[in-house]
């Protein structure tokens, strides 16, 4: 069986590409739809219940593009509606906490797992909730970062300045002990300099594009839904704001160019 | 004559407060009705068609609370969308830059004015443009510190790190001998220290929230729209998120408590 329909994918913005790189990687013959939904970016400083209103606004629009699966690429979305939104809907949806959870539960030695996102993921406990299903041995630090995505965006994060807010940041956690820590939004791999000179080099960096990317492939393949047309798959890009800006950024994140990106209205 | 119905007040968020403080100030028998996008913020980084479909949307909003004047107090939202908002409605329309930059330019000794404001508010050269049909003799200089408004929002104002940004910024400013310093961001006033720290105390600050005011005061006044009962007027609050976060904050810009914030959906 071989289903050529397209894998969905959304974020708040541009970070969601990060997961879109790794699913590239590992799933070279799917074709993948984007949404950033740019206009309303960010989500990590907004309500749940508003979260939930934008993600289900977002999966519509995914659907009218007939996608098979639907990744929601963003911590804040995936920590605040997922379990809400997998209630309503019968298409699979993968968030990206579950992933994560499970890498970092099966990487720790010490039994001590750092976890840093958005002020609204920090809030949910998602993280801590499904680190816990799977061990209650494994202790759970969380921090919230708030400045990290506006200086990413900033294109800041090499800079001196960034160092010295990890620090003040971080350096609570650094006296936790944890051997791993889970990168719990998707802007933040593009700090794990910054990130590891507070922590050191021992603490191992859980991103969670990657077991995303896997898991989706697994749930592909189990559901019969894998596109086996040896073809490389196409990438379509939609944004809610003007595409110019997301552009420069998203190949960043992308790591090659992009043709199109079509602005819409998911409203 | 005496007009008994509110002043709509709009602003992506919590920094359009800083004009509300001013209006009770100047006003204080006009009743206020505000109206924050906590949902959509912020608009700075986002592009001219957006943010004016926003504006739009918020002017409806407040239209349906009756307003008899409304001020646009954010100045994003006042720099892309003031002229295309003002042809489209009847109802007395105020901005934030004309009154600042009007201000500036009677202020400046030296004719070299600098500005500072989000990316948008920066790019669209609103204030620039507003100070040569003033005088051609004036020389601006502007400078985007698209970091300024998430510290601000932090409750960093006052660290360390927002002066060492605040330097990062400004510093190129400083060389360019300006006597007079517009605050383009209805949340820099809260950051003048820092950027006295960069520019010297010679330099004068604008805080457009009080020229607004004034500036309202004398439209209300011209077009027979005052509120001329002795009574002091109330201020009812709506936002587009839950009002949680946007409370505390709210009581800090404004220096008083709020009873009742209500939550719509705008769109």
């Amino acid at each position: 069986m071989s289903d050529r329909r397209p894998i969905g994918v959304f974020d708040s913005g541009i970070g969601g590409l990060t997961v879109v790189r790794q699913l590239k990687k590992h799933l070279p013959y799917e074709d993948i739809v984007y949404f950033g939904d740019t206009a309303r970016l960010p989500y990590g400083s907004k309500s749940r219940d508003t979260v939930l209103r934008f993600s289900i606004q977002n999966i519509l629009f995914l659907l009218k593009k007939n996608v098979k699966l639907i990744v929601v690429a963003c911590n804040t979305a995936s920590s605040a509606a997922l379990c809400d939104i997998k209630k309503n809907f019968k298409i699979p949806i993968i968030g990206v906490i579950s992933p994560g959870a499970a890498q970092a539960a099966s990487i720790t030695r010490n039994q001590r797992v750092g976890v840093i996102g958005t002020r609204e993921t920090i809030r949910s406990r998602a993280y801590e909730k499904h680190i816990k299903k799977i061990s209650k041995e494994i202790k759970v630090f969380s921090f919230s970062c708030p400045l990290f995505v506006p200086l990413v965006q900033e294109g800041w994060a090499g800079k001196t300045i960034t160092y010295d807010i990890a620090s003040v940041y971080l350096e609570p956690l650094a006296k936790k002990n944890i051997d791993t820590l889970i990168l719990g939004c998707t802007h933040y791999p593009l700090l794990k300099a910054p990130v590891a000179s507070v922590l050191g080099r021992k603490v191992k960096l859980v991103d969670s594009a990657e077991a995303v990317a896997r898991h989706t492939g697994r749930i592909l393949s189990d559901a019969g839904l894998s596109n086996n047309k040896k073809i490389r798959g196409k990438l379509s890009c939609y944004v809610s704001d003007e595409p110019g800006n997301f552009k420069k950024v998203a190949e960043m994140f992308l790591g090659h160019k992009l043709k199109r990106i079509e602005k819409v209205d998911n409203v």
